[in-house]
């Protein structure tokens, strides 16, 4: 039995937090010891949510997963793996033009910190549609998106589009 | 500190290793506290190294890890990974193409066991163009691949282009 | 013989339409019954054309298609669809990037509208470098555009960069 | 409303028929008057089942579908669809891959004939990772594939594989 | 002024040589000064043409063109590049699937000779859709293909389908 | 001998010119008797380095190739290649996204100026992950970017984030 414990972080805007990230996160708890949750603050790109949103949404959906933890960061994804110990960075990929982007940044991350590796898992196919840019799209037209976000983010999600 | 060990398998036919999947193997190793190279085992698939010799191949070039160890598989990539306690099939991926391939199998994979989950890996961009038809096609013409395998390749395959 | 019509819309922002746009939909006027060609109004998105604009250059521009209509929607493309009594969204595709969000936005209309069906056409090969977003480009540098676009979008267009 | 049927030609190998399939052409069939689904008899090509069965297979999957019609060809695509007067091929498409490999055909065809017109659907995307190919994998393996074929398919390929 | 010659090769198996070739080419013999263009001899792969046919119809069908030449080779591409004094690889690409194999085949000759380099051109987009393959099977089904291939290839290719 | 100089054009933003770029011109160096590097300017994109700062970097970095030139242009591509005489544009591709749209741009260069061609280099593997937004990017966060960028490039973009 090996004594160290594997600790993995998935980083993300989580704006907001959706059906699919959940499904990457619930797998991810299931292979590691511990998965940290980072929500990635950057002053540089508008969001729908602020940052004290995009937590405590991402925080409230996950809050049944014992080894999970929900954290803020706003430095470079290898620093901040660095700082809590952990040497893997998971991504969910759904697509090809998904896969080129997650290759150049996994890349230069290994370039900047060749003992943290990048690992890529794929989302349940139901979600393949999915993701946080459509979630507010739908949103916006007042469509019904309780099938494809957690409730307490279709709830939080109406009050932007009154 | 979670008491489960962490184990992994990472399929392939290995025709021959070559250090690409060296490559993406030792990154494996620093992630889980198990590795177990399967040599997979397909009686419809010509292969110029017989199952022995692709075994044999393997094991020598990754004595040194002490967490991986190579064995043979004659059935299904999810039944094998069941049978020695394995909840991570790991694959490489170098391109857009290997991608969707991989994607296929994966999805599929998932279906036949839910809790079995697949995680791709980047081998280091400087075997982006390393596969194992390519050190074929080269040993085939007599050229030098000694910077491509481990040295044991390199001498057994010359064998095999006399 | 069946007695209903067969229904499509072509949805698009058509800033302005072009000759690629129109031989998707003189192909699609061979298949269907009708086809309504809609003008997306989206506020968020700034246009070279304003809204009157663009369906007023698609209505010339299509004019003699007895079965083809221009019109705009304020709302999203399944609502549409679903007012005209259209089951069927076409859509071009040129390339394998325009291909994946295509892929993405036709898995979720289809799961707000599982009887509303996406059918992807090819534009002919001679349009393939053909966008809305070059025409803009080449007309900003005063390049001739005949042979791109309908002659009064290429007379509408020249104004705009005096 | 337009006099003249709308139908369509729906090609391909069916070795053998799966639920991928019969989910494009039930979408098929609500969008065109008629549906050929046509077997395509290619002596250069090895198939699990041989021409009598797979027609057979698909004709039994789809004997509910009123305005489906299994038939078999010897001939080009195209000529076939000159031949029961449809101005359509309807092709399905998942991945990439897939679409380039399609694209290529689909040009071709219209060379040959431009007046018959190519369109894709995409399956449902829980058929995403579904093929013929991986079946046949599977039932060599004696995995339960009654969740991605026909009963009558189920049946059949275990006794290819006892 | 510079004094060397500027050589290139454009290697391929030309089973037939068809136009999209040609348009090739013509394009390489306006920018280099020499062009070698190399039927591949390879002894693993069957052809519909042989060694002598396939360097026949090419050399008919270039004879026009004063700075093109067809040669043979047994040899790997770089070998051949240096045996004529080239330190240019072309190569046509019509389709992403096209690009990442000939990027792989491009790298591993650029760690095998890194002085002779690998340049893309594409053929003219009426042509994305042809290639040999493609070509043979139209023959086979006795269909037209004076408007994709020299009239030479034409002319031979009906002989092998009788 | 031929007595006509290879002229080629090597057009980008070059915001900042990156090893990357400096990898791909040197090749474009030993092919081409001539190579324009040309700093695009456009007054429509917001960059880091103004108009004469991206000139100056790239010139300094590129001083000791002397077949090299760094100019600027205020216009479309083809017709700054017609004005200094060259027939060739070189652009390099790193991955399948960068592939689609180059060759968007390239069909509509040609159909602009049919008698210049757009050639495609690989840059070397290594710099697969580097382009200058990632640069921006690490230099913000006040990372070590002397690897992948001239030391004239390191020592300016730090100013530029103080």
């Amino acid at each position: 039995m090996n004594n160290s414990n594997k600790i993995a972080i998935y980083p993300g805007t989580f704006d907001p937090i959706t059906n699919g990230h959940i499904d990457v996160i619930e797998r991810a708890a299931q292979i590691f010891d511990k998965v940290y949750v980072v929500v990635a603050i950057n002053s540089k790109k508008a969001t729908l949510f602020n940052e004290d949103e995009r937590s405590f949404l991402a925080q409230e959906s996950l809050k049944n997963i014992t080894n999970v933890e929900v954290v803020r960061s706003h430095t470079l994804t290898v620093e901040f793996a660095k700082s809590v110990g952990a040497n893997t960075i998971l991504r969910g990929i759904r697509a090809v033009t998904d896969f080129e982007y997650e290759f150049q940044i996994a890349l230069m991350n290994r370039k900047l910190e060749p003992n943290i590796h990048t690992l890529f898992l794929l989302p349940n196919e139901k979600y393949t549609y999915l993701n946080s840019s459509i979630i507010r799209e739908l949103a916006r037209y007042h469509q019904d998106i309780s099938e494809f976000v957690p409730e307490i983010v279709a709830e939080q999600i109406t009050k932007k589009f009154v």
